[in-house]
């Protein structure tokens, strides 16, 4: 079995070297990662420039690019077969609610599906790497390998895992929840009088939502959420259906 | 009313140039658009570094960083009050089918739809901004707005708008169809004989799907896609209830 | 006569404008710049990525790189023949003193003359592109061009110009003067409490140096300052000859 | 005695590190270098982006910027002392001739150098980084440094040194020598049909120079050349003062 490991916190981070060993306890494993961190690119792709690949050890792979290049890549130029699973993270901080669009990690999970391949996102609620939780993600990561490769996933879904710290009660099949964020932007002045803006970011909790993932980890659980390729509302197409929409009717 | 405008192609293309335009004649427009070309950056958020903005001139903005940074500061940091509708493209080439999370013009509606606006993005099959086919495109963007400020959308939802070249036969409600990509990455050379990849992405045409976006677009019919922000696959969430997944079981 | 034209402040800079104009009376100019500022880059050349250039208009490519990318990509790859003379500027804002070595402008010059071509780069004390100054910086490119045409420059030389703000009492010949600066880094914290620093670089006046071209500017007058593209220090050649330098005594 | 050591190829180069340890054994050293390779660089300074600087071990420091801003920031924001010494290299590759100004690795002694302290940069002729040259290399450096702190280098100027492969004959104070390049450029069509350009920069041999650097490591011998800070060309300058240039007799 063979193994496609990748991040967004780049090839040198603590969490991707956990994964790594962890899943090479259960299949052969090939790392491609960004060269450095590429934290909220999202489904970023780089088409406008190359990409150069360093083996920077034998089956480890430094890409200069983001976390769905390294996938791209890592299937389509460097690996010599095609995977069997595409594991990406442990990522340093929890990707849940509204978060999974801005995470290179998910959405590299994400380009694996698009390619077909069963995939799974893995991320950690850490700021310093503390070595009983890294191992808790690193096992349960190694536990969902072979569940899926043994049964298999929807079609055109990958999963997204999210791990509490400091211990864990159990596990949830959870839905996406919803971050509040503060809304707000930082501005400052430069040495040489020119403004500039940070985007803030700053988590303000999350919406309390029974069987959603933030909900899951927040009371020490390990969420597992189902997540689509598809983003059609079907939902909202049945309301926009009977919309009155003016411009829906221009027919020739 | 207030409508802020923005894009993946930069903010020189004339593809915002026109959506701006036509918007003026029902509101006020703000444009805050990447500085050049950010095609393909998904829903990259920019947290490391800080933002610049020029006003190149009145009510025009170019900002140093994605579409999703120039919605976030847009609303957060330029823009005087809260927009009504936040209106992203021309796109310069289709977003359909699975190129809609890889599109930065996309993902700025979706940044938008976040922040509880109402939004939609546009796209034109164009290759050389063809006169008449960003005029109809321009046109029922403005038609598109009006409707929304009129009857609203439906909740965690934006719409995908594509338009047709040379013409268009009507408008249809769509769902995200699915393209076909020619698998492949090229292997090169630089002058220094250092290996360089290409990821490849040609398009190999689009899967048949009836009611799809792809679908649509070929016939000859602008497409219009309700868009979730949820990303919670509900269907593939009832699957793995029933999934025999021993990692599911472990519950302290 | 064919003159290429670059600058380091970018394609769109008023400076780079004012100068293509005023040596368009002259010559044939061919503009390639910098598709944005890429000020204090020094003499950057851009080996690990290939670059892309943009005919925005006629005879004017906007490059993805930098000034020496400019230069560099334009003799050998866009003009068709070999320019006659290369200017870079005008840049807004002195380059004198120890500036010299960072700036984009003044390192395209030294390219130029590195390829064997006469150069000089030509920068403006400004802060809001004051057209009158504009004017007499551009007038000034114009003869000093005619000059080099019809009497040539010394090998390995370029001429780096400064114009000063607010009209001028008349040229001088200059030796490169000494910037002081004010030895700062500025330490902040980001939104997410990261730590980052931005590199002072406030000026603090100048070395009083007798024929400097600080001197010159502050006096009102416009410098020329021979550049050299050896660096050999031939005084401190000899001064080392004498020292007691144990490891250059080291022959086997 | 503190010494700062800094370089171009970045922070997890092969040569840094036996750098560092060499010049460990006679001072304390504290390494503040690029987080990736920053080659080509020139004297290119960061002002428009803060700059983030991790301590990936003790005395460490990667920083996301150019060796110019390496030093800069190592002097002013990171070291607790001004240090005796700035050191830049090993250099994958000679640093000889013109190349020098593109050189990040040895714009990065020229910094130091503008800030008043002694310094050097230190190159090695090499494709894969053999021990045994590796060795010479930073043995030579240690020799040097010792050699600096006892004796000091003359006014505004620093070394610039280049360590040939295959073992050395001896040590030549050396002037800059010239390279010939091949003067060409790439044009290739990338997988969307759009033109891109490599610079090409293939080496061509060098000018034969007696004395210069490029004969000496050509002949076996490690070159060792004082580099100054000023670029005034002085014989130019006196050759200009009788030139007949009309715009230099415009005095008001």
């Amino acid at each position: 079995m063979l193994i496609l490991v990748t991040n967004d916190d780049g090839v040198r981070s603590p969490g991707l070297r956990a994964l790594a060993l962890a899943l090479g306890e259960i299949g052969d494993v090939v790392v491609v990662a960004p060269d450095r961190n590429r934290s909220a690119v999202g489904h970023a792709l780089t088409l406008d420039q190359p990409l150069r690949a360093e083996e920077i050890k034998t089956d480890v792979f430094a890409v200069d690019g983001t976390p769905t290049d390294c996938v791209n890549l890592g299937i389509h130029g460097l690996l010599s077969q095609r995977p069997d699973l595409v594991v990406s993270g442990i990522n340093g901080g929890l990707n849940v609610g509204d978060d999974i669009s801005y995470s290179g990690t998910v959405c590299a999970a994400l380009e694996a599906t698009l390619m077909g391949l069963p995939a799974f996102a893995i991320s950690l609620d850490t700021s310093g790497w503390n070595k009983t939780d890294l191992s808790v993600a690193a096992q349960f990561a190694k536990k969902l390998a072979l569940d899926i490769i043994n049964h298999g996933l929807p079609e055109e879904t990958f999963l997204n895992v999210n791990i509490p710290r400091g211990g864990c009660s159990g596990v949830e099949l959870t839905t996406q929840g919803k971050r509040k964020y503060s809304e707000t932007v930082i501005v400052k002045e430069d040495p040489r009088g020119r403004k500039y803006y940070w985007i803030g970011g700053t988590e303000a909790g999350f919406v309390d939502l029974s069987g959603s993932d933030c909900n899951a980890v927040q009371r020490g659980f390990i969420s597992v959420t189902p997540v689509r390729t598809n983003m059609t509302h079907e939902k909202s197409y049945i309301v926009m259906q009977q919309k009155l929409f003016d411009c829906l009717k221009d027919n020739a």
